[in-house]
């Protein structure tokens, strides 16, 4: 194994997906850039219904899919790719090794946030010219750096395919921004007889250097998204003729916002976006919010959420607006097993890649993996959600994000690490 | 002059204007076809450069021109006038009679409103087909009857033209909503010889067989737009990091909303459109808005500006955003001149049309007349604004907005009549 | 008639009264003195019950009579009176000529405004040691003017009772401010037989040296009190787990002045008085709200009302407290009486004391008066509403109020010279 | 001993001080039943200026301390200690054994909350009668428990002195409550000696039978008085000539329940008490605020404050209206000596009186006993902050709070044996 020359192959896997940023439910160019390398590594490729349950999609709007899909195609995605996915964005690259053994899966979330990416010679992706082609959506939470570690892990699990064991299956999970998408994976029954779990996040606050094995805590969260229909009406001739939505949202958000902390421990909640109004000179007479609150515990979660609903409403019968609220996405807590997060401990420490390898640490954002790591421990499996710490220019989902990409290879490297352990367990 | 088969006619088309609205500036369609009657009717033609002075134009967005035209040409309009136009909507027809007399200029609005007209078998124009091909924009104001009644007026002058002395002018105006299209006119220069200047509005709550000759008040007004610029930060691992954008304008709207009524008049405050955000789980870093601010009087117009200026200003220091307030349209209050606010009333009075003639009416709301009419008065010209009644199925921009169409050959009758009077004297 | 000598009388009074400004329903010491001197002037004077029905009593808070009663009588009230009283402030004075003749009423409001008076050398009744001693409560609005000005009316009314017909009776209203006090004289029958009615207001905007007769609109207007009771909680520990009714009364306060205004006419909103909480780390519990709306027509202030309460009421669901709200006081429109208005316009004319002598100004505010002109006029007499013009120093209600003192005398003038021509007719 | 009698009186003592609350600074009779008791105990009692370091005092109006003085004569206390506080409420209890040992100090907190207690048969402090004489004042924190258990403390040592080395000190902290009291207490240097500081706090929401020998956490917090000052005007004549205050108050509060949660850790803001405004028709010229802000670490206290203070100069200039911010508390986070709290383990243990015995618990509230501790450590002493459980039939600060008084003997018990370990040490 030449590590150089992995690292070199994986930093320019990531350039590459950090120009072609796709949001949630759209990654047609991502996953069909993937799929094409797994199927070259000899994996075998699993797209479309095959992985994905359509009725526990959440958080997924279709009309825009076939404009997506287009630009995908000009982008570079291949059409054979795309006619197999039937719409449906992820896929599953599995490795049968043909031996008795453990069935080992991946997770690698390959999704973009809908951030406009910094457009200035201190950001390095814009300096080095591979900073977003598409507009509006940017990969600014290092899902590119995870991906192109999926695909890095690909080729070395490949090479050594002959020294392992059991099944290993890498799952590039869309739509995970939003904690949307694994639902539809999950209920597919794609983890159903995986023995071992590893998800993986880079960033997050650690510095380069550290690793963490296993995370407890995780943010439970709700995913919102409200409209409101009021009556539009001349604001000059006949204002009180109108049900004014945008203020009624304005009223909201606000209240929304101030919704008390909770005594029992951390609490979230976000307008994300707001937009409302048809014209300077009209009443508005409709608005639509993109909403989420989250709860260091199930409870607190109820909490926040039941008042952000009772709120909603409120606000909309202040202004007489008809108010709907539709459920977009949902995640909870979970904790890391402890037999996992000491198999990555003692790869990562064996490897002397870090300056300090630590067992758990307390996280307070929600990722949709949380869905995936409870449905196999369920199962009487185990998972773990390991923190890869590196260098950050910017906070995640700021529009100067951007990481130390010299710690993808190290993920790799535990990864694999931690594979060879249990598959020779 | 058969005024049964010219109603048809204006009817006709004022259904297809409806079907095709084109909001402030990219009426292109509408002036393609506007242009393309007037010439054939014998008027000389005056479009773009001729009749805009770039330098003064309010509230246009250039870029999204081309794609506007294009739209236009898929929807009938002439290439040959879209080129002469280069990229400015509007259009002004002179039928020059060759004979001494007056010069008279008729102002008619083209422009259609941001309003999602409304899909239901209880709306005329969409039970008979004629509603909106537009998504988004809609004739809510009744400016497309305005403009079929210009272009009735344009055919009956044609046929009278041995009988009338001096010029007519007929200014078919773009941009009325949000009072941005006239100053670039007026500026022009195009109503500098003007003896007399006509404009006419439907509706505003006037029921069909009353007309006003003329009118008094106008709200003044003033336009902003405004823009909030923050920081963006994950809302679950630190939203203390962003600096939110959207939080700032939901605060600055309900302020708005709030600003004190005046004790010396009406005033208006209206936030009709609103967007924020990027994505649910980032704090907000930017927002705009379009506001406007009404007065009954200059005094009251600038009072509710200054409170709007310092509410945008402190709700943007409060959430620490960079904030910038553009100013993109502006209007006054105006009188109509009594003497032909007389000949109007004498034409309508003399027509039997009308159940009702009277001499003045009070107006709350604002129109972009108000600067063509005190550029002729200036000028020693005289100007009066006349309101024609027509009843309603719902409030001006509404989504149901309609009116009876059966008062538009009346509208035209009268301007005719108060034409042939003044080119008489 | 020395009218030098009257005037110099009359300010004597206005000082005086300004020193103990008591506000409504508790102007013991007010209703004392003014009782006293129309005694000594041979009116019948009528007080209590005998000019009150108590069963239509609006926003008088009876548990702080005694100590009102106690501290006028430390501030010079007669024992006598306060005991005829009987708790019960106003006083009406007849003047019986025992000749065959019109009634004629006078209405002069008596109540102070709970606004702190300016301390400030500025402030010509700090300046001259007559600025209010009742901390808290200020004649901002010149009914001590008015009081005075009945005081001075009676002493010529007395003096010239030999030239008069009928009868003349003034009524010294309490609890004019929050329109609260004319009711329950109203419904007790005291104006049932009154051929004229006049009521004189002085300042409002209009300069020293100029009289309106009479008035067109006042607005219309409701009164409200409101409570929210919500439940306490630490807001260190468990935040979550108080209704906060503080929270509550902001959002309310915030949308309540965001109403819409109304195309058909002026409104107003305000809410004057917010007291709520009980510690600083307590989630506040409770609230109270002292709210007005106002409108041009009973229209427009139904439209306010009933935005003002749905408002009120989804406040109190937003944050989960219970709503009570309770109506303190309401008045309408009305118009002056031509009749009534020519007579003061001939009495003001001929008395060469006014630059100006106009019939009728359309009014912007509120007067308890209208329930008594609308009474009178319901009954087939004639009403009207005086305007004197007196210079201010500030507004109304502000703490720097402060009239010119010089037109006293002209209001009891022209008051006088109506009278008069009434009663020869 | 007989814990039985004992406890008996404990409880006689709680429900005479819960009839008589006092709030900070105002304890008069509470310390002067105090000082009597340790008095006739053979306690050295140390008032006024002898444990008050006057120019440290935060947050004490010295205008209502007179009224208070002689409400506490009225009550029962006594004009002997009265006079040597001075105005300064506080006592300190000093048994010197005479023996060489070590200085032990133990704080019990005196003063009550601005709450109104429940008039209400379920609430058993009214049901028998004890409940608060004092209206709008109540122990709802349970402070009563401390004080009582602080006088039963006095009487067991004073019994066991023989077997006792070293000096205890007992002090009985006025003003804990918005943390205000300890800091003159602690600039006088009263603990600069102290070997070993306890605090004892009960309830909190653990149940009885349980108790915690230390403390981790506690919030920072600081505590703001707020006031702003507009301008008043007539709300129906010229209500745009004001500068509401009220409306400022109102979007403030608002916008500060709104401040961003801190992903660091837990953070807290409340406006406690707000009152604005002197009449309904007038708009409001000034407002008062109470607010407190708290945060787990000093960094998220000062992100919260920095964040307050911004929004409270922001909402003035929307208004334009003045604002004076002015600091009443401050107190910090701190953490019990491991050494104590084995110690007061030991005692608890051993006593047989406890289900459950534990170390630490993380605290998410804030006690002026932070001060103390920390000026014990920083020279050389250890200090603990121990929790006693205590059922409770409503969260602290609630209407309806009354704790489990069964657990108070146990708290003097655990007590005085932690003292008897330390002094035999």
């Amino acid at each position: 194994m030449n590590w150089e020359m992995l690292q070199k192959k994986i930093v320019c896997y990531r350039r590459d997906l950090h120009s072609f940023p796709e949001a949630g439910w759209t990654e047609f160019r991502t996953i069909s850039k993937v799929a094409g390398i797994l199927d070259s590594l000899g994996f075998k490729v699993l797209l479309g219904k095959d992985i994905i349950d359509e009725s526990f999609i959440m958080g997924r709007n279709k009309e825009i899919i076939p404009e997506h899909m287009e630009r995908a195609l000009n982008q570079g995605a291949e059409k054979k790719w795309l006619e197999r996915m039937k719409g449906l964005t992820g896929v599953v690259g599995i490795l049968d090794t043909g031996k008795e053994g453990p069935v080992i899966s991946c997770r690698f979330d390959v999704d973009a946030v809908e951030t406009a990416e910094a457009a200035d010679s201190e950001h390095l992706p814009f300096r080095e010219g591979f900073s977003s082609q598409n507009i509006g959506v940017m990969h600014s939470c290092g899902h590119d750096g995870h991906t192109a570690m999926g695909l890095g892990l690909a080729e070395v699990l490949a090479e050594r395919k002959e020294s392992l064991t059991g099944k290993i299956q890498l799952i590039f999970q869309p739509a995970e921004e939003g904690v949307r998408g694994s639902k539809a994976l999950v209920e597919k029954g794609i983890l159903d007889d995986s023995d071992h779990f590893f998800a993986i996040h880079l960033g997050m606050g650690i510095p380069s250097g550290t690793i963490f094995g296993g995370s407890l805590g995780f943010l439970c969260t709700r995913k919102l998204d409200v409209h409101y229909r009021g009556k539009s009406s001349h604001a000059g001739l006949a204002p009180n003729e109108g049900h004014n939505a945008l203020l009624a949202s304005a009223t909201a958000t606000l209240n929304l916002h101030a919704i008390s902390r909770h005594g029992g421990g951390a609490s979230r909640v976000n307008v994300g976006v707001l937009t409302a109004g048809e014209g300077r000179n009209v009443i508005a007479p409709d608005s639509f919010m993109k909403i989420e609150v989250r709860g260091q515990t199930e409870e607190i979660n109820d909490f926040v959420y039941a008042r952000a609903v009772q709120i909603l409403r409120s606000a909309a019968e202040m202004y007489e607006v008809a108010c709907g609220v539709e459920m977009m996405g949902e995640s909870f807590s979970t904790r890391s097993d402890e037999e996992l997060v000491d198999v990555v401990c003692e790869a990562a420490g064996s490897s002397g890649l870090f300056n300090s390898v630590e067992k758990y640490v307390w996280v307070k954002w929600s990722d949709d993996a949380a869905g995936m790591m409870k449905r196999v421990q369920e199962r009487g499996g185990k998972s773990t959600y390991i923190i890869l710490g590196s260098d950050l220019k910017a906070g995640h989902h700021n529009e100067f994000f951007d990481f130390d990409e010299s710690v993808l290879y190290k993920g790799v490297r535990v990864l694999l690490d931690s594979i060879v352990i249990l598959s020779q367990k």
